[in-house]
């Protein structure tokens, strides 16, 4: 019989948490100082812009998964957790070139915002995991996989001739696969008939609601933060989002008998549109490019929750994956398509499978890594009839027996 | 005896988004583009507030009308929905004569806030209907809508000789009228005495209460938006929904023996300051007149919260209604007697009352219209038990039985 | 035996409230303008980082408390109130210089945040005293406060020759001692073991989640706000939460044998380093300073809520008061060690110790009169059964019976 108390963390969370902020503070120490050299107009435009990406990193991707009814604190608080675990090792591991070179890591908003770039790869991995693991698990997988995005960043740019790194296809195709091999390599007998706890509530499905619009609203935030043409971005991530609403609705009442739109698909697949034209967006000119990337997007979204089924908690596979490679593919097509020059189409048709190709072996790769260190039991992993419960991890007081 | 379950949409919902959605990417193929003369610091400095309707229109508006303890998803999840239809037509049809004359429309930020600001006019009305309405009844609601109102807008500057439309004043009050005409014709015998399932809950209330706070607090940026003087409204919509407040709970507390305050009171209440200083925003010119602007209206929105009983469930004309026709009085009352000339003061009276009657005219007409198009059976309406009830439209799987 | 009912504050509550905001609208009648006079840049700059905080304030602080499973209307719906006539209260006390000189008290943004700020303070102190205290309470408390945190400015302008107040030092400790004093003048019997009602309820601890995590995600526009180096400010309080997101969670799940985490702990420490950066950061230059200030609060005020018991239902103590403190010690001793000469370094450290001593007498004595006027009978303080309990103040209709 199983014991009847999650094992405890005490002894492993602790120290690791202590140990690795007392890390980074030291390095901070010797080598990382604020810039100073500040263009005051430059912040004041990208404030704004930095904070919808901090409500999109802390809040919405902490409250998408709070619809599990059992699972909200972890989903939330943990978010949080490896959020800025996750932001500080970025801040550490970007700043290694111009540690290199010049000795200091001078940080800035950008610099910042690329470190929450990064983190938002690791938060979509989560999603797929999220209940089977503890926070230790979490906390080396945010250690690993933060390494292996600025790994694949490196190996990018050094072997292909790219001058300015798509990072919005990256974080995504790059997130839902490491996720998805981690899944699958953690994978449990009950992966497949569903953990006892791991059920929903309206209430719980509201948070998560929250959450799902604070992404879907900030999504234009979040895709053109880091580029140049900013109003082209917003204008075509709001049309997707807004075309992959509609498309993702009428889609989830397709597949029911009744009619009925499943919350589910509505919390994933309004997504997807977002995603796909964020990957695309370099080769997007028309406002109907970005729509019917996103139509489509909002198709291969639902029909891939409604058909593939692996156990990922949040759907990472149909809102990141999919739209992530429809995006990909979109935008090779639009790119041949305008280049006036048979040469320079092959030359970035290639460059852009390898791109696609470098991105996944590193994903893949790094998330069986991950997964093989994470099955090791000396992190205490919750027992079956732990999984999706938050007092394995958190101690309530003061519950109100009945309510 | 009723059938016990709600009627199917599938053949109506889905068949109805897609084809709407893929219409409007047609009419972007040929006609839609980005507008590629930016102005880099007007849009940065617009697109903070312009996050701030966003947040307004689909989370505040949507999780307003959560309360209902069994229509939390139908309310926040239908409310982005039709928000996202809404603003995409909104976006046509006001391109209408940019495409009369130049064969093309062009989305800017403006653009897209103007087309939101005639969504939120809908999801006013939709306020009025919600739970006895089926989302098919919404999409038609907003296609009709939306086309009313800028066809009032059209009708506006065509026949008064007006340069700038008070756009805010006939949001609200266009919003209100439609929804209200719209609700009387779909009146039920229940809708006298209470729908079975128009209960809610105190946690619904609290999500309610936060979209209530969203709307609160993004107020300023609504009405200053399309202004000029930004500061100028700003801090008068700032103090207006302070004293709205204050005053709201005091007449609230008023009204009840116990001196206790209802929370639908303190919901709907806040707000009315800042609808009627909105709508009056072009006369104000001290604090003093905003505050007393906005202790007027929650008296009369209070009040008449309490003793004007229609079936409206989010309460849009004492929200909405009363405090944009105070609004548009005290605008009248204010320009009169700032003119130094009888003459001017006449004209201007002349025009702003046509323009009260002009736009009243089009809510009632077109609400009238599209009531008489809903009541129509082909839209499949819920039964009475199936009213403002989740379970009609959303399949929720996964359900925990006992929380 | 008690009465059944909560005593009816009919009589106090709406005259209060009433004749308070018309003497509001009165004054601002003869005194108050809005600033004619307008830096557009500067407006466009200030204006997206003032709606954080506004969001702070009103949603933030509001959801901050609704974790007690029935008191969650009042804690966000009084938190509303009691901001309003705060800011307005603040507003005209800070005009009284500019009114004594100039006959006009003139409102732009940047009066408003200030103002949001003192009001900021008087929301610290209701953490203290929530659920034991009724409306009126709150009201003369948000009155007296206010009053005394300007009178503390007051006296730290004339008294020290200090050129720029450090706002948020004072802030913290005025509005965490005025709190502490007044809950322990206000102390019942049930104080001590736990109020009937004053349990909590993991859905109503996601709200309060939710409130943390907007006051967390938007801190730094907090301390930043009214500094000249922002990008400073906001990349030290990103680092500062960060760091103290991660050692609250170490230090709580080391508290516990199972190495839980608690919520409680999660939700007010890993603000600590918010408040503990806020307070030194005129002395803070580097990153790692800022890190190794957020480290040493988090532990501070884990411990300090772990032993230190006395009975503020928001912890005020560990969360603004001992951080707070520590932030006032870091910047001695940070200011010491930068200045190169000793004179400027004791005449500093002389008037950093002065200015602490001034702002914990008000604070005290302040909160000593307040509580003393709050004990009196006459304004009905809810009986011990009816503490933590929103159905003493708010009047639910159409509440459902079973959910």
């Amino acid at each position: 019989m199983a014991p009847k108390y999650a094992p405890s963390l005490r002894s492993r969370l602790a120290p690791f948490l202590l140990s690795l902020q007392i890390g980074f503070v030291v390095v901070c120490y010797f080598y990382v100082e604020i810039e100073s050299n500040v263009n005051g107009i430059k912040f004041s435009n990208l404030y704004p812009v930095f904070q919808d990406v901090n409500v999109m990193v802390f809040l919405g991707f902490g409250f998408l998964s709070t619809f599990l009814v059992r699972y909200g604190f972890s989903g939330s608080g943990f978010n949080l957790l490896i959020a800025v675990i996750g932001t500080q090792w970025a801040l550490l591991l970007n700043g290694f070139e111009s540690w290199y070179y010049r000795g200091k890591i001078r940080i800035d908003l950008n610099s910042l915002v690329v470190a929450e770039m990064c983190t938002a790869s690791v938060l979509i991995s989560i999603g797929a995991v999220q209940g089977k693991t503890n926070p230790v698990h979490l906390i080396l997988m945010v250690l690993l996989e933060v390494f292996g995005f600025v790994l694949n960043e490196w190996l990018l740019q050094t072997l292909l001739p790219v001058r300015q790194l798509n990072f919005i296809m990256v974080l995504h195709i790059f997130g839902a696969f490491f996720g998805l091999v981690l899944t699958w390599i953690l994978y449990r007998k009950e992966s497949f008939q569903g953990f006892e706890k791991e059920k929903l509530d309206r209430k719980t499905e509201l948070f998560s609601m929250l959450g799902t619009v604070f992404l879907w609203m900030f999504w234009p935030s979040f895709n053109s933060i880091l580029t140049e043409e900013r109003l082209s971005a917003v204008c075509s991530t709001y049309l997707a989002l807004a075309v992959s609403a509609v498309a993702s609705v009428a889609i989830s009442a397709l597949f029911s008998p009744k009619g009925k739109v499943n919350p589910a698909h509505f919390q994933s697949c309004i997504l997807a549109g977002g995603v796909a034209v964020g990957v695309s967006m370099p080769a997007i000119r028309y406002p109907w490019e970005a729509m019917t990337t996103a139509l489509a997007a909002a198709a291969v979204s639902t029909v891939g929750f409604q058909y593939l089924k692996c156990h990922d908690t949040c759907s990472v596979l149909s809102t990141h994956g999919l739209p992530g490679l429809l995006g990909w593919l979109i935008q090779l097509l639009l790119q041949i398509q305008q280049c006036d020059d048979h040469t320079m189409a092959i030359r970035f048709a290639v460059f852009h499978i390898y791109a696609l190709l470098i991105t996944l072996a590193t994903s893949l790769t790094m998330g069986f890594l991950t997964g093989v260190l994470l099955k090791w039991d000396i992190w205490r992993p919750p027992q079956d009839k732990k999984c999706f419960d938050d007092q394995a991890f958190w101690k309530f007081e003061h519950l109100a027996v009945r309510k």
